[in-house]
């Protein structure tokens, strides 16, 4: 039992034995938690583990009411990301593909959690599939990643067009950009399920997040010390 | 009144107008009607009007009886239409793209249907942007064609892909093919409406018949002599 | 790779062989921009395009900053448009024909945008099908187009109805107007795909502006030079 | 208690106030019923009841077994139901009025139903609303109906055409002919409870059964000698 | 061409024919309008027809400026209705059954406009199944009436149980009160749909309009003198 | 880790604990399986754990086999429920309530698992809430119960009208029963949550299984002796 | 008749009936109420029943009015709760457990109904599945429990791995916490409902009033002196 | 060019660059082609390409012929997977756990495509979520792989609960067993993408052979020499 603590705070239940058992802290989902639940929280985990705390989806008011008090906090506000002893950069590199200018903010909490954990991060533009010749200016790029993270609202076809362009994972990202059919999402996250190209992957709606993890898990596995 | 007559067979009443009206005599839908019917349909369109008649979704033990019946009529298997009196070919180039070879038969149906009401027909198969090479190998007939229809099941991104190549008038047909999250090709038709390629149109779930009628709309409409 | 240039502004990538390729620049799609960036790419897309160029769904506040910063845009309020150097108009007309006074600003935007590429547009409206009088009224008209458009939301009825009296394309847009089982326009758009009427096509929910595009794209056909 | 009696057959309990309280006998629904059960209720309330006995959704086999097993019945094999009793018919005229040949079925439900319970029935069929001629052919038997049921699939849009036209109560019946978008019948539904034509409504997919029982309840209270 | 004038206001035609067609001049669907264009639209009912004028869905703002703007209107502001011109009260009673407190406005409505095109019309409230003796202990007033509407959201069961109960038309208007499974009044329009009562017909979630058009509808049929 | 043993069938892995966790052994569901693996779990059942062992939707030509293959078991065929060693009868009174007689296969299945782990259970069928009278002739029976299972297709109101008659638990379980608007069971699944009746429990769409197993787990509460 | 008295406000009809009926009195839903209405309600219940009587989701500035307005009330904010007369605690032990942090409104208003009818519960917060420790910890009350409710949003997985660890009631609220392919609280309730685990039932999204009042109906037959 | 070079087969275009692209052949879907077809495109990839050739879903008498047809080909039934040329096993260890026997064609294919692409793979069923214990019994196997997919329908809760034990990537499956609300895999498609475990990625429904095809992208990034 010794192998796994719970640090009881009341209101939450921090499973402080994640970060050996998955090689990083528990990372705290920001909505519906009032600063001084995410302080405590946050701070716990910086007593009680030794790696990176993140805090997701925090608005720019509640950010800095937080850096105020814990320090040691910085925050990236298009990426909504907050963090505290961000892990030192490895050589494994993750490039974070978006389709349009409107999943920016999307791509760039993939982009922000992925640096936080460690990953080499690098992210590409507006390079939807209407005007093929952006993605394919980038191929070389994209065949000398780890992983590539593709993040697409309305169709999500730039999914498919990666997926057949590289060799290496593709996660893909619906996000809810887009109006009318596209379903807040929803229809971008089944033409990527529904992909033509093999070994392409999904993870929720908006969640930049997820993806990052996700890379962060192949990232381990690759080259990490347990 | 002179102007819109309608023959009443009882069981149907024929729109004898629409011919006159819209270029195109009325095209049977097969599915529903007993052999005795589309025969009796088939004869009422051959005598009242003068274009060409067709009926689709028929299978081949109809054909043969209807064939039999009405004399004059040709049989496409793979298509599964039969046409009396096909329209000479006009100098209107449709190219007919599709994604998979599971989406042939739909395919087969546009060029089919096209085909008979007098479009200069042409068809690609199994160019999905899964290996975007294949697609971009036929850019120059792509290019050269005066409308492309694209029959796509799945996440129906080659839709987008065209869309985004070419300048003329692109029909997108949602193809039925795939499972689990191609929800029978309502995925494909809503990722199409999404598409990010401007000025994509789209047509019903497994209609190669709408997006031939749609090109021959267009047709009419430039070179038409009405 | 002289034949299709992009230009990277950063937090976009300008598609400049769009306008070669598909005979148009790319179209700005303004939610989710800043001032700053919607500034950039239009000034961008005027020095090295020589077409028109439009930033769609922009309300009053942004067009006035926009049009104080780049010289020569105007504002249409009612479609949300902005256009610089819009195209000569050409002999090609479109009607666009809606079905309640609710889809006026669909019907707006489809106005507006197709006027902007240079297409001799028109347009009736409150024609819905509860009163076939109002429809069959401008029958002549509707007869003499080269494209019609039509927009209608609950049960977008006036599709089909229009497109058993034209033989000329007819381009679909549901609306989102209606409440209940309209569904904010997933019925209408689901209904004019299931439309009885042969050949007609559809856009997205809300989407003018794609029907003015598709519009566009059979214009060019017709009697683009290309 | 004496009002409502109930009898119970073990696998059913029969509800012969039904008849004092609506107006008409209960009516069985087949599927999922053995032959022997509904020879028994059918038996039970020819015997307590004394108004029509009607059996919905019958295969002729089944048909033939149970005409041979109670006396009396007729069988209406395109509308699938069996009859015993058929009520006297009454000066209250109801038009079934159906989109496409492949409505039949539900249409003649609707048409033997109205009969059976003693409604002035007539028929039309195939006046689908792109040929419009054909429903204006029949406006004057339109206007002099007491009701008049609408049977359509695909997008359903008759209904709010008639209810456009005519001043009597519209009942609507969404079919599940129709593929891909019409969703076996969902897509009508929708559709004719968003119609444009006020005061219009609705009944179950493909239940002519149901359209006919609303006729019957209208009828009964116009001219119904309770 | 005399018999269906049409009035073309520019930004709206008004069907003028619709009263003598129909029974009723249009009703005007007040959102999405300006003040001014319903204050025209009203204005032209009110001279060129003889009925009675009604404007749904308005807010007390906008009332209050009409009212001002064209003489005689009266408002409900439950309801959100004006009206002009009233008919006078025909012996025809119209029932109005809510199943709970929430669902007050949806039934305000259908009673106002119930009342203004000449119906006899009463309500009971807060009837719900969960406690069938408050249905049961106005049976009488139930069995009594010449239509039954019910107004009922969450799992809509009351339209089931008055089904059962009385044997005139009965039609049941989903609410979109509830939350969660309710999904905005499409649960209770679909088991409205699938009810075991027979005979029952729906009309669009939360429109106490189209059921009083409905009813409006029957009584014409009954007691009108066209 | 004695506490909870397993025995891997390799094919299987029996979760042997459970009996001792929650008063029953596991319950075999059958189809997918081969009558060999089903064998093979029967027997290492009966021979590691007490209780009684069931196995559901068995067609009857499996059953035989399995009762060749097994001694002791019997089978219930309109359940299509196999069990072995079936627990002595406690006095726990469950009712099992069916709308109609579709819903009997269902309900059998609630009384023939109810049955077997020990339930005092009896039914009553056909009480659809079209015909009050008949739910309210047996209100008696249902007060007296410990708990009622209510089973209904289509709109799935009985449940709301038990759940306000009866003040113990109600578990409602939805059916397939039905067509149209009826989504194979999902409106009633949607309804019977949307319930204005407090306290109801829903478990899965013709899962008469379910709602017996949730029957079990109150009566275990009430008067087990753990 | 005299069994059960209906109290008509006019503006609501109270089923006073109901305590005596099922053990406790009606509740009431705020939303949609005015002060006024709400006031009149509980006066009137607190005259003509003994029991508690609640109020559910009442915001803070109407819950105080309320408690000016009527004697004895008192308010839980997190659970949105108005109470008064609350019922004396009985020795039935009620767990309420909740996946994570965003689902305490939820859990919080079951704890506080399920206290107000005087049921002994406890709860426990953030123990979902992803660190499986957190709810092994409490396995001992768990199973000491007489009903667990288990509150979780997401997938909900928790439901069906408590409901392998305990032999009592296990009520499942799904909550709509989460975004994307979360749906509102769909995705969690269809995921209970297909939970592996037996005998589980779910109520409504976010309806943490209803399943504190399934367990009022289980406490009920377990020890309730009617 | 020479470096994608494609095969046309007329009915088929082989992308045989993508071998090198991307490290593997096409892979070959079954259904929809016929013998003749699979046949042809199999001895393409054949003699064009040097790795492994795959054909998935195909049922025996098709795998029969196709092996009379072209030597060396080898079927797994269970997983209804054709392979020739399979590669030689390499250090990377797969696992894939299956939830139930129901899921096991799925966790079948995934096994099977897997161990033909050179992945080391074992595979452990029947460990759903109800009996914890099943799956906490091979946590360490679990904790020593590379990769694990899992595989599991109904509510998918062994994808969060494996999500919260390893640290390497999981790839989960949702499959269509189950019934009801299940939704044929949209249910645990769904409830996967909400799991609150960090992340999990997902493939298509019933796709074992996109999660290995996913797996075989992380192992080629791992120890790939490419």
């Amino acid at each position: 039992m010794n192998r796994r603590p719970v640090l009881d705070l009341g209101f939450a239940r921090l499973d402080l034995a994640r970060e050996q058992r998955q090689g990083l802290p528990e990372v705290v989902y920001g909505p519906g938690k009032t600063d001084a639940q995410i302080s405590a929280i946050v701070s716990g985990l910086l007593r009680h583990n030794t790696g990176p705390v993140l805090v997701t989806r925090v608005e720019s008011a509640t950010a800095a009411a937080l850096c105020r008090d814990v320090d040691g906090g910085t925050y990236d506000q298009e990426a909504r990301l907050l963090v505290w002893r961000p892990a030192p950069r490895r050589a494994f590199s993750v490039m974070v593909v978006a389709a349009g200018t409107a999943d920016r903010p999307v791509a760039a909490e993939a982009h922000a959690v992925a640096t936080a954990v460690g990953l080499d991060t690098s992210a590409v533009h507006d390079v939807g599939v209407a005007g093929l010749d952006r993605i394919l200016q980038v191929r070389a790029e994209l065949e000398a990643s780890d992983v590539v993270i593709v993040v697409a609202g309305m169709e999500g076809a730039l999914a498919s067009v990666v997926g057949g362009l590289v060799r290496c994972p593709v996660i893909a990202v619906p996000t809810s950009t887009g109006y009318g059919a596209s379903l807040e999402g929803v229809t971008a996250l089944l033409a990527m399920h529904a992909s033509c190209a093999a070994g392409i992957t999904v993870v929720n709606i908006d969640s930049g997040f997820s993806a990052a993890m996700a890379a962060h898990r192949i990232a381990q596995q690759v080259k990490g010390a347990r």
